[in-house]
């Protein structure tokens, strides 16, 4: 007769042994370190069946020929530790926040009184509220309008408190990778997760890339032109502009000067005509001009102020019925501080500007335009704004203060280029919404998912992070 | 009132252009160049995007920590033409070729007979076959055979016939590789195929993965024992063995010497051992060792000889009904040679290594083992038969001698590294069929898939291709 054929390792065993001890959450030193090299490798394989793959800088043709020079994502081990409630809370903004978009972007008025000092002190946005200004002039309405837009946050270490940082309204991106991120926590949790005391449910689900391509395609839908492309501008060259029908143009790229690099050498046929040419069409727009600017810092800055989220027409439509009932007391909410823009002033409130000098380790000075990495801090903070004081131009306008957070740290396993090592870092987390409406009618209007980026906290210099490098996800506590 | 919004390219122009010229079927160098860059590029981002990936060989630690040094696998940007009543014959043999498998299986007299020459000459079969014995010793039955098995076939230019090049039983590989080339081309034909005259519909589909899955998944559910796990046998020292039930040990390897590395060393702890006890046991063998002797080209050579497909039981079991009704018929054909595999010798035959000292540019030799790239050719080929036939010894049992094939060839863009080239290629056919039977009961028995590899033709030499780099797919003429 024969034997039935049998097979256990130490992994195995450890499995049906539930008197085994289980490391406390995310205590990663009292996780066996060949059980670690099993994790670790299983991601690897894992980033690499389901491309979560970037070009790899040291080979030299990775940036140029796809499919070429390829390495994981540098990416966390396991999920971050996350306060449910504090999570609900920003999911449940999500929707909150699309239709604050899109309120704001109505009243023209404001985002260029909001912007009129910006202006003069900044080329870019200048061009921007002209494209917006000509709108204003023939009187353009957008009855289709969508919003793919993404909110960022941290927890403040000392009072506990889910804060916002800034809101993206143009080519708001890792929706990808957050959904991929996502998938391998998932997967690995459902894997390990019996050994490490997790729970892989407890890491939340992620749609943001089919949500995305949802509401696009719901969009396309409203336009109803089956034979209506749908164009997305993106950081390479491409203008061809006469034949074929467009339902959407989407803007993956369009945020930085450097994506209108033509026009020194002739408007007729520079990058900002074009702009200006797509907002004029009767295409959808996602953005359209207004929900760029409305992501503007500046704009977000005025909004933060008490009484202006108060204001008509932001909260208060007479006779007008809206899907969120409760949306006018929710706003109100968040104007009073229970949740808020962290805090963000102008420059030219000189009490704070003078507190910012005093304290500059309190503050975060910010480019009041799209794309981080050119925040200052600290001794530099405190010089340019006296440089600024000096010089009395208008330059102070290009700038926002912004309170700085210091956000809980956590132990994490960064794996980087196949290695990984273990630190402390801190992380910001994404929650995307996506939003569409024509006339009246809400079509979309939801919280569709989530990015996590951290950062090594020893690095890190405050405010948005420079230079994220590594991805997560969050693990519900 | 607002403009559509408008775009062309000399793309879309082209598609909804009729009268453009079409490029004749595969002549590349009609291809606009523009286009075929496009083409190109597209196919790189798939192959990223897909998974269709290897480890670079440049990249030092490519090849041990997975996620690192990545690059696409070098693909036939374009299906190479493959006739369809071809296609047809060779699909439709595969659930034959699957039934033959597993009746030539049972004939463990004929197994030892025909290998019995080959058990002097080679240590390897000899190892096989002493397990083989064991089993017959001990009457060992499996109840549950399953099979994952492909046949490669060739063209042959001057003949137009379809002839088999071998059949695979175990560690059947590229069905992976053959699905995603699948489904890479398929997706650049439905793009791009309206410009190259070329129809997505007619590159056939491929379920080799899923299929492959499902086999191993419903001969889990009839090993029925809900806890029993699927061990897969990989080359990596893997040697734990007590404790989990095993429903299927699936040999990835285990089919060249090279996977018994420690016998020299003792025994007990061998390999060879591991391999006995598995085969001793009730778990189900994906192949048993009468499976991967069925494999072996002695064997195959033996089934080619006239009137040997013939004999009981692999065609006729009287009292027996079998779900292919007209089994006998087909097998009487393979047979008779109207498809066969390509004609196979023995070295005993003196009359035909006669023939092959004088025309050696006619045969090629080859080991009677799994694993190309050993094949003999030419002169050597004389060579070799010149001194077999002086030593006297039972060394020849180790070879077979086979008709050598002479392909037809198409032209090939290839693509490798991120850069593409064209040339002519020869092409091999793999076809995969699943079987899965439980005594009486056949519960699978299909032709699952495919996948093809090239070669450029210039370095060509016949036979068995070795070291094939590059895959493709066929479209159907």
């Amino acid at each position: 007769m024969s034997q039935p054929l049998t097979l256990s390792s130490a992994v195995v065993q450890e499995a049906e042994d539930d008197s085994s001890p289980k490391p406390s959450l995310f205590d990663y030193h009292s996780i066996d370190q060949k059980l670690l090299q099993n994790i670790v490798y299983d991601s690897l394989v894992w980033s690499t069946l389901n491309c979560l793959l970037v070009g790899d800088k040291s080979v030299q043709r990775s940036g140029t020929v796809p499919g070429v020079g390829l390495v994981h994502l540098p990416l966390s081990l396991l999920p971050g530790p996350f306060p449910e409630s504090h999570w609900k809370q920003a999911c449940e903004l999500a929707p909150i926040f699309n239709e604050l978009v899109d309120r704001v972007s109505l009243d023209g008025q404001f985002l260029q009184e909001s912007l009129s000092r910006t202006k003069k002190a900044d080329e870019f946005t200048s061009r921007l509220l002209d494209i917006h200004a000509k709108m204003l002039q023939i009187n353009k309405k957008e009855d289709i309008r969508m919003g793919i837009v993404r909110s960022d946050y941290m927890i403040d270490e000392k009072t506990k408190s889910l804060l916002q940082i800034e809101m993206n309204t143009i080519s708001t991106s890792f929706a990808l990778i957050g959904c991929l991120m996502t998938g391998l926590h998932r997967s690995l949790l459902s894997q390990y997760g019996k050994f490490l005391g997790l729970d892989s449910n407890r890491v939340p689900a992620n749609n943001a890339v089919d949500q995305s391509a949802e509401a696009l395609a719901k969009a396309w839908s409203e336009f109803n032109n089956p034979r209506a492309a749908i164009l997305v501008v993106v950081q390479v060259e491409e203008r061809n502009m006469d034949g074929q029908a467009i339902s959407i143009v989407y803007f993956r790229a369009g945020y930085t000067p450097k994506d209108y690099p033509s026009e020194s050498v002739s408007y007729m046929n520079s990058e900002w005509r074009a702009r200006l040419m797509m907002e004029q069409s009767s295409a959808i727009k996602c953005p359209t001009i207004s929900y760029h600017l409305v992501g503007t810092k500046k704009v977000q800055q005025e909004l933060a102020k008490p009484g202006v989220l108060e204001r008509t027409p932001f909260i208060r439509e007479s006779g007008k019925a809206w899907d969120h009932g409760d949306f006018d007391e929710t706003v109100e909410g968040l104007g009073s501080g229970v949740i808020s823009y962290s805090s963000l002033w102008s420059l030219e409130d000189s009490d704070i500007v003078k507190k910012a000098i005093e304290s500059p380790e309190l503050f975060v000075m910010k480019p009041q335009r799209e794309g981080g990495g050119n925040n200052i801090y600290g001794d530099d903070l405190r010089k340019t704004l006296l440089k600024l004081q000096e010089a009395g131009s208008e330059e102070d306008a290009a700038y926002i203060l912004m309170q700085r957070i210091f956000p809980a740290t956590y132990p994490a396993i960064l794996v980087r280029d196949g290695n990984w090592n273990t630190g402390h870092v801190i992380a910001e987390a994404g929650i995307f919404g996506t939003y569409l409406r024509n006339k009246d009618k809400i079509i979309i209007n939801n919280e569709s998912g989530y990015m996590v980026r951290t950062k090594v906290s020893t690095s890190y210099e405050g405010g948005v992070l420079p230079g994220f490098g590594v991805v997560d996800t969050v693990y519900l506590t």
